[in-house]
């Protein structure tokens, strides 16, 4: 089971890639979703992981960041 | 089945997104890669759904823009 980690901050870009993405995933992927901006204390934690902007899956140590949400310094 | 493109010019952002993310979509997406530095002919089609920068991923009508490799204006 592959783990993957999608990040967002529930504005309507990140919620309309979260809902194309994740519905086409394999189901071997186990996604953990993450709202930046109900759950700040990740933020740290996803700029580390080199999350740049959201809407943003982290899969396999790769940052796909997709579309253009909002950049990470606006969440902090 | 669903029907999904994924057009990209052939950089190392887009070839690393392509690996990553075609790896883990559902076996259920038939994928059909469009490189559009070798296939120029399709970069007014890819403009026409909405693509705007590649690498992007187009599944059932949803543009997914994924990083930044390249503006669609410097593939014409």
């Amino acid at each position: 089971m592959t783990k993957a980690r999608f990040y967002h901050a529930g504005c309507p870009v990140c919620v309309s890639a979260e809902e194309t993405l994740l519905q086409y995933l394999s189901p071997d992927v186990e996604i953990e979703v993450i709202h930046l901006g109900e759950q700040p204390d990740h933020v740290a934690e996803a700029e580390r992981i080199g999350v740049k902007s959201v809407p943003a899956l982290v899969i396999d140590g790769n940052v796909l960041h997709i579309n253009f949400g909002a950049p990470i310094e606006a969440l902090k």
